[in-house]
């Protein structure tokens, strides 16, 4: 669809993002909401949105299509509102990137047939509207995941994506996708997080780490509460990839204390040629 | 020290390095050896040594000073000809990285009072002398760890480095040093192969992985026989930071499995804090 009306509830990196290419790209009104003021003045003055609402409610009214595009606890709590006022004919997604969760609590507000979760793979250089950029998701892949088998909604969303914004949807089931980023996104963001606690708790102090420690621990990434939030989320996947990691964990473990070199080699080499074959 | 002569056993990204950031520096003979005439060829092309020696014996006999820079296996054996051909008064280092190991060889076959270990703390673009620099070193961070606490040979062999290639040398013992490495190299190269290995093994398949998770298991640096040879050299300080790791991934899935948010936002801000104080 290409709404005559887009809402965009939440104007940091992503949603502001949102706002601003979809501005860009023609659609006659791009009505934004945030809490936070000092967003909503960035917005305004980058021409991000064609109007400031003051609440989120003014914005679920009066739109065709609405993105949430909140911090993942508000998202939830928004899906109820949402459920009262987003009129019959309308649409809402969000950008959480945990499709099951968000997907189950808006069939149980009543919002399921109205609904499809979307999860745009984008990074985003900070936080805030200063991170918001009017071609963020010009080729970017965008998961689309429909409440259950009922996928007229999604295609709506998809087409969003597609048409507007200029991304790559690729409609999935929640549950392949909660699987797929638990391994690719959540199991790595952990495992950086697990060096730093680990460095932080355990390793040596008083020290100026090397390039190769602070590249493995990897960037800040969205805050504290956003990385808890999404974990919970996604708790029963991440634990079975985490499960998976210390399979490997302990591989190694067992081929150094025995301090054999064929199984030590082998084990790296599998890892090696994922690399590999990753940056093809 | 600043040699007359100094000799370089492998021409490859770090041995061919020192021999080319020497020779700029105006030290009249710098002798290279390397068992890969390719190697060779280019080292001699770029200038990088005065003569291109026919043996490794041949260079141990003739220099002031040796360093010793062929993969860790190699070097545990070229320390055994160093023994029998480096004359007295000459001394001899090495740049494997793991420098207990590399000390208790080189007493045991009797190079002790000549040998000091070095580890310069550089990042190489790739292999063999096509990915050596005549600068390398400059402001270099080098680990010199001496034999016991007879350190006047590490004291030549930092003057070396400091005066000769322009890096900061730093001496320090032998379990001090191997300990730090393990958890700020080995650790987070290991972190990074068991994300690769569990994504390998266990991982979804047939798929573009997002950046960030390329970035997570991080680049290939340096071989699968090195790296294999390295954690072997260093294995049980390795087995400890493993098992702090470990320790920090089962805080992580206790906090998850029972869905303790506060335990679960406290663990990461452990991680983000250390992000924060190591990127500073």
């Amino acid at each position: 669809m290409r709404p005559d009306t887009l809402g965009v509830i939440g104007l940091g990196a992503v949603g502001g993002s949102v706002a601003w290419q979809a501005t860009a790209a023609g659609i006659p009104r791009v009505l934004g909401f945030t809490r936070r003021p000092v967003e909503g003045v960035a917005a305004v003055r980058a021409g991000a949105v064609t109007e400031l609402a003051t609440s989120a409610r003014s914005v679920l009214r009066r739109a065709d299509l609405v993105v949430l595009a909140a911090p993942p606890a508000a998202t939830l709590r928004l899906l109820d509102t949402a459920a009262r006022d987003l009129p019959s004919g309308a649409f809402c997604t969000d950008v959480t990137g945990v499709q099951a969760a968000v997907l189950n609590r808006a069939r149980a507000v009543g919002l399921g047939d109205r609904f499809a979760a979307s999860h745009p793979l984008v990074e985003v250089p900070g936080t805030g509207f200063a991170a918001a950029a009017p071609d963020r998701f010009t080729n970017a892949v965008v998961y689309v995941s429909p409440d259950g088998d009922d996928d007229a909604t999604a295609r709506e969303v998809a087409d969003f994506w597609e048409r507007v914004l200029g991304a790559h949807p690729v409609v999935v089931d929640a549950d392949t996708h909660d699987a797929l980023i638990a391994w690719t996104e959540h199991l790595p963001q952990t495992v950086g997080a697990a060096l730093a606690h680990a460095l932080a708790v355990q390793g040596p102090r008083g020290l100026t780490y090397p390039a190769a420690t602070r590249r493995a621990v990897g960037p800040t990434v969205g805050t504290t509460e956003v990385w808890r939030d999404l974990l919970l989320l996604n708790r029963a996947r991440v634990l079975d990839a985490l499960e998976g990691l210390e399979t490997s964990i302990g591989a190694l473990r067992r081929a150094l204390r025995e301090g054999d070199a064929g199984a030590l080699e082998a084990w790296l080499e599998a890892g090696a040629r994922w690399r590999r074959e990753a940056s093809r």
